[in-house]
């Protein structure tokens, strides 16, 4: 058993744990980073690239800023389609300037990684990790195994930013979590093609035949989305099928823009929202989808972890600069807070925007639902104070700060 | 069989009927009001008193605001209070110059009923209505009995104002009916006392022992209103019970300021999210609650059905007055989008404010709907924007005028 000392065990090195640590590393924190998976498969994960502001600060913070200044876009706004007829939210009109950038989270990642790299700091690939242990204490510990050898880490504390299926939350004994889910009775099936985007800014189509998204991860390569029943395959969707649909669901102008190309990638999620509380116990945190998953409707998930991540980056330096280590108790709160708002907006954005058909929702048939949604979709685009609420969250809301 | 001719038939005296005859009758539109039960019966109804302006205007141009402008309140606002602390929403500064007037259902129908009786309006009471035939012809009728004898009313329309459980609905054939229904998991329990409010506006209470609400009637007059399991009989509330709960849900300093006495009525009344399209069939026209019922939180009821008085009074004005029967086409079109608008709002408001413990809600526990509901909460009462949509939602969206 080799054994590893360091201030911070992260768990996992998708973006969340690959930001928390160059940001430690920036303050003299000492971190290692554990990953089940090969850095090759981290990088294939195909998902989100819409940032707020509150996330591209702190990419700034942790110094990883140079690609995305580069080669990121900046929205100014988006549209939501209502039967092939568009409003555009105007989010820098609406929130006095505040605006997302279009940067995928895959190149993110990649950046991260490269400068994580060049910093020489301890990552780990291809680790899976076996256990966690005496969290609630003063000496936690975190083993893996790599290549046949068997590691343990000593730590101060314990990053989990493991994703949804990661050994960090179930640490967390039963009767102290409690978990909250909701899972939809639809998915996403998306496509990624080296194709120009439809449109400079993102898409979001409502649409008697489901839902479907317009995005993009760069100037050359698009990104977009239908809502399929969960009962479909993605052998069942040609590209041929897919671009006709899709052709089908958005506004007449961009269907008519469309350039089709064959996909690089094509597969269905499901949708899904779930809440873990508390975020921490004793000394192991939870960050990003270890302890929350939102549907992609509102591109909430990444910024979500990020805000964690900024929490917990605050928490970490309080406690090792100012020997304050009360302020660890502030992180679930705070984070939840935050969450619960990304989770609310994520809801009902994915309520407002798909088509329920007569599936049952809200202890009633689907055809009520669908109504009251397109009652809602109708006032909160054609009302100032509506669109407002759209923008504000569609930005995100304010960080909050630790107490004193 | 007694033979009555008039131009229009009102089937139901509440206040959509007598409102309307009055006013189809300052235009010189005959009309007989039909109703199935005695007018003391239909005084005994208790029901809601928040007047949106639109409403508040149509009983002025009905001429029937003597007492209403005597006896009535402006209220400039009401408040949200969440488990104790009380927000307010200042209607008034949120809406530009708008408020709502607080006048009990019970006294506008009086007044309608006085001034019917005062312009010798014919009226039939205890008369129900057996059928109405060729709706849709030029030629309908309307059959009802009282006191043993038979009437026929020949006339050139008709308006169903009959309620939820009235003719006028299942007249329309079942295939062109579509009915849009959700039930709650809940009931409101009502005790009215004459005792003075506890506060001069409305309280809407979120608590985790349930929703509540104080209201009121007059300056001497309670209503008061618990949410309550659909199985409770209201034989298990006595009076005592009742104020002791109320005083737990209610802010602080409203529960220490609370008059109790005996309640002069109290009952249990469930809710309901109800719908049916069309509103118009040939010349039949459904008015109020005969098309529509929404859960009371909000308080839209009787707002919504004085909007469609006030379309079906334009279109009847523009029928007699213009010779232009195609506009009749439109009733069902205008009346919807408003009714939607206030199902969803009201929706909104129940769904926002009650406490759906473990129950099944939008396909998933109560435990995440709860949650989902207090950040929504939050989020709407601590942003400006938001509070602007409750506001100007309360006091209602503008009416629509007939298309040319």
């Amino acid at each position: 058993m080799e054994v590893i000392n360091t201030q911070v065990a992260i768990i996992g090195s998708g973006p969340s744990g690959l930001l928390l640590g160059q940001l430690l590393a920036k303050q003299g924190i000492s971190n290692v980073i554990i990953e089940r998976s090969s850095a090759v498969h981290v990088l294939s994960r195909i998902r989100a690239g819409i940032l707020e502001q509150g996330f591209v600060d702190l990419i700034r913070e942790a110094g990883c800023n140079a690609r995305m200044d580069a080669e990121g876009h900046t929205h100014d706004g988006f549209q939501i389609s209502v039967n092939g007829k568009g409003t555009r939210i105007d989010l820098k009109a609406l929130t006095n300037g505040k605006v997302v950038t279009c940067y995928g989270q895959t190149e993110i990642t990649r950046d991260l990684m490269d400068a994580r790299q060049a910093a020489c700091l301890p990552t780990y690939y291809n680790a899976p990790v076996s256990e966690i242990t005496d969290a609630n204490s003063a000496a936690p510990s975190v083993y893996f195994e790599q290549d046949g050898r068997q590691y343990e880490v000593n730590c101060d504390f314990i990053a989990g930013c493991d994703g949804f299926h990661g050994i960090s939350r179930p640490t967390i004994p039963n009767h102290i979590r409690k978990e909250y889910e909701r899972v939809y009775p639809f998915g996403w099936l998306g496509l990624l093609s080296d194709t120009p985007p439809v449109d400079d800014e993102l898409i979001y189509c409502k649409h008697p035949r489901g839902f479907a998204l317009a995005s993009q991860r760069s100037a050359t390569r698009s990104r977009y989305y239908l809502q399929v029943p969960l009962t479909d395959k993605v052998e069942e969707w040609s590209d041929e099928r897919f671009w006709d649909e899709l052709k089908k669901r958005l506004p007449e102008d961009a269907s008519q823009r469309l350039q089709t190309g064959p996909s690089i990638e094509k597969s269905i999620a499901p949708l899904r929202s779930f809440v873990c509380e508390p975020m921490q116990y004793g000394r192991l945190f939870l960050v990003g989808d270890a302890a929350h998953i939102v549907p992609p409707t509102g591109a909430k998930g990444l910024n979500l972890a990020a805000s964690d991540v900024a929490t917990l980056y605050q928490v970490l330096t309080r406690v090792y600069k100012h020997d304050d280590m009360g302020c660890i108790e502030q992180y679930s709160e705070i984070c939840l807070r935050r969450v619960w708002h990304g989770e609310r907006f994520s809801w009902w954005m994915t309520n407002m925007l798909h088509d329920f058909g007569e599936l049952n929702v809200d202890n009633t048939d689907g055809a009520i639902f669908n109504k009251l949604m397109g009652s809602e979709l109708d006032y909160f685009l054609n009302t100032p104070a509506g669109k407002v609420t759209i923008a504000e969250q569609y930005v995100g809301l304010p960080y909050e700060s630790l107490k004193d």
